[in-house]
């Protein structure tokens, strides 16, 4: 089994992601993606653009400020609840979250508790710091926003950066509304940074204190949840669900969305996007089924303001099981009425006559975990190589060329083929140096799904050959083919159907 | 003229940008990208992309944090240098950048003094305060970095946002080269965001205090500046210059790189690189000629690592005359030596036996600068229609698809269509609602250089009418070629010589 360590180790080699600015000390949460991490973070964000955005007509992507001004955050709540649990060591100063210091003395999960319920249960299991030994004092709030000063002088405001991207769509909610058709459901995504000062970041892209977030905001008109035009689409789909109840026994449950509705009493308008998003993991990442379940929150975890809240999750045995990647939310009126109230800025829109404060179904993605979830569930080790098994949507490259000898018009032609095929806009990675097996092993060992080799044939016939990452099985297509060879190939053909195979 | 007014207007009313958090309040120099702004920006940054990171094997994008600690600012020098003069009035308290107040007062351009030798002019010219005419204080100077505090307890940690990107390439750049070719030249390109407390932002995205950049670092080694192995390809190439010894005549000089080598002394290394960044502007975004010009910056007015500095400037009618968007800067060793020293981190890397701290040439682009201008010089407007002629290449559509009636099955042919030119990549824009003519002039003004318009002779001959937004001619084109022919436009073709004439 692949352990956290490898990981960390081969991302670093091989420059996919590393801790940041790591020569003047690391600072703990904070990652750089390098630049095959920076590429296949870019397919995947092209690819959830590509799926999410083209869900309906009027959902589209907006870019936001991450320094927002106070107003923002009284209306959302963070300055009141976006806070963690801290407790001070009064020998040493040592800080850390009361719940992680419970969890590792008494081996139970404590998220969730208020302050004062940690206090009591450090006292009566008489809990010291687990540094020095040292008493520890009363359990405290720590809020996660970071604090900043804009301007100078008598002109300064007080500002935070944001929390998370989902402000960003509220606060441009009502402009962009008028700016557009008018219309409801109205979908507004932001792929972008946000910040929080965590007591506690660890495990690598997965809590961070500067993160990315591909987020979905739909406004609609509260009236017609209990539907989706698109429903019947998906009435028959299995999700993969792992209910409240089932939280014990683990048991993941196939149920059709059709019988979702009623068994789990969830609203149309909210099954509709669970099947859409488990979708995206599985038909467009093409992610094995038993590596994602949704994992509804209890009424003690969710936000209050959240009423349904449904994890995804993604099998990480690196991390000891499932972790979240992803959540849907339903909101309610709790964002607009929020920012209404403390604006004093009217939110209600008129949609053909009728006056609507609209709601919120948020779909909810952490980029640099999902990212995380992809470099850990493509690693491979096998006998004679190290493969990265990308999902052929998300690979940094998509093909890679090969002259087998650097003589005789081989670079210039497979040069030739490469502008051919980055002219259709594809990511062509070019190698002319080592054995052309040492070249195949470099491309697998990055995740690039195809090899293309240019030889002597290809000088007669006009044929080169095309070999799979993964079954590492080769076809000979004639190089005029080979742009249609791999679009085809990209969207799930057997490389067998796709040329003459080569033994 | 356009004015600045107009521009600002134009972009809220039909949702290219505006300023951030609107409904709380406005906070000076953040502005939002709304959903056309948020497409004109990615085909923006995607064309930079295809241009700058085509122009070397060895030039990679990367993504950086952008909190760093301490280290990287005393590495750079901003925690010394990155400082705006500032004066305060002992009245009332008003804080102004003291050059601005001594612009306004004595109309002379007073950037780059000592704050001593502004302080001596305030006194010397007896300048009050603008607001309330109370005693100036002595100019003192404001750090830029926004502070903050990282983690909690003792644990805490001083860190800033960056100030540019460039420190993120910076950084990272010995794990780069490690895990990279271990060659030179090698890039490291960036595209994100950057923070500066300016105190007056102004001028919409031109002065921001949260603002993108797109930049390439090139790492070199010095012995090479001398040539470029393509300068072969650009010797004759003629450069729009305004030399420092033009500034007064503001005269443009026309010089081809070759001359400039000699004329200016300047290595070719360094003129290869400020062609690339012209043609980006001529022949990849089609500007005018005469909108261009490369400055030469003074040894007064640059930063004193700077060995040559030229910016680039557009011409922004709104702004008053030329604006800077983007600069080319060699920044000798000043980098890399600085992180070296603050880290005790060793630079030096080792190119086939050679010992060689690398020197950095840099091409810095203002996204949000580049963003504005493009959408000024695009505004035009006609008798009988206002268009924004965006460059094909950055448009935020590149075609809009128009059923002539609802019914029949035009709409249902028209989608057809738009699947096809979506499946390849293009973005398109649906619209069936109000008169053909009505929706000529709803993508005239959001700048959509092509219509597609399916009538009932589609239904006979399988034939489209497509319209030239900037030349409104039309011509009729067999549906199953129209993919083709929106390539050809977008490359440049004349519509003419794309389909049968329709008057």
């Amino acid at each position: 089994m692949v352990e956290f360590n490898d990981i960390i180790e081969i991302a670093k080699r091989r420059g996919f992601f590393w801790q940041s600015s790591l020569i003047h000390g690391s600072m703990a949460g904070f990652y750089e993606y390098a630049h095959l991490g920076t590429l296949l973070r870019r397919k995947w964000e092209n690819a959830w653009r590509g799926f999410f955005l083209k869900l309906d007509d009027n959902f589209y992507e907006i870019m936001s400020s991450v320094i927002m001004p106070e107003g923002v955050f009284k209306a959302s709540g963070h300055l009141k609840h976006f806070v963690d649990p801290v407790v001070k060591c009064s020998k040493c100063g040592n800080t850390e979250r009361a719940d992680h210091i419970l969890e590792a003395e008494l081996k139970e999960n404590f998220e969730g508790l208020t302050p004062e319920e940690m206090t009591k249960l450090i006292k009566k299991h008489k809990i010291k710091c687990p540094k020095c030994r040292g008493p520890l004092e009363s359990t405290g709030v720590f809020n996660m926003l970071f604090p900043m000063k804009v301007g100078a002088g008598k002109d300064v405001q007080t500002a935070y950066l944001t929390g998370e991207t989902a402000q960003g769509a509220y606060v441009n909610f009502k402009l962009e509304f008028e700016a557009l058709r008018r219309k409801l459901p109205m979908g507004l995504a932001i792929i972008g940074k946000a910040f929080r000062n965590e007591i506690a970041p660890r495990n690598a892209l997965i809590r961070m204190r500067e993160f990315s977030q591909a987020e979905l905001q739909i406004f609609f008109d509260p009236d017609t949840i209990t539907d989706h035009p698109d429903f019947g689409s998906v009435s028959g789909y299995k999700l993969r669900l792992l209910p409240a109840s089932n939280r014990k026994s683990g048991r993941v449950e196939e149920v059709t969305c059709s019988k979702a509705t009623g068994s789990l009493k969830l609203p149309k308008f909210y099954v509709y996007h669970m099947a859409k998003i488990q979708q995206f993991y599985l038909d467009v990442l093409k992610l094995p089924a038993e590596t994602l379940r949704f994992r509804q929150l209890t009424d003690e975890e969710k936000a209050f303001y959240n009423k349904y809240h449904w994890d995804i999750e993604l099998n990480l045995p690196s991390m000891g099981g499932f972790k979240e990647v992803a959540g849907i939310h339903y909101r309610t009126d709790h964002d607009l009425k929020g920012h209404q109230e403390v604006s004093g800025e009217n939110m209600v829109v008129d949609v053909d006559g009728k006056k609507v404060l609209p709601h919120v179904l948020e779909l909810s993605f952490g980029v640099d975990r999902n990212i995380y979830a992809l470099f850990e569930l493509s690693y491979k080790e096998e006998k004679e190589r190290t493969v990265m098994s990308f999902p052929r949507v998300a690979s940094p490259f998509d093909a890679g060329i090969f002259p087998l000898v650097k003589k005789d018009g081989l670079p210039e032609k497979s040069r030739e083929i490469q502008k051919v095929l980055e002219g259709a806009g594809m990511n062509v990675f070019y190698d002319e140096t080592g054995s052309i097996g040492r070249r195949y092993r470099r491309i697998d060992e990055i995740g690039v799904p195809i090899g293309i080799t240019i030889d002597y044939d290809t000088m007669k016939d006009g044929s080169v050959t095309m070999r799979d990452r993964d079954s590492m099985k080769q076809v000979r297509v004639d190089a005029d083919d080979i742009e249609k060879a791999i679009k085809g190939f990209m969207s799930g053909q057997d490389i067998a159907k796709l040329g003459k195979s080569v033994k």
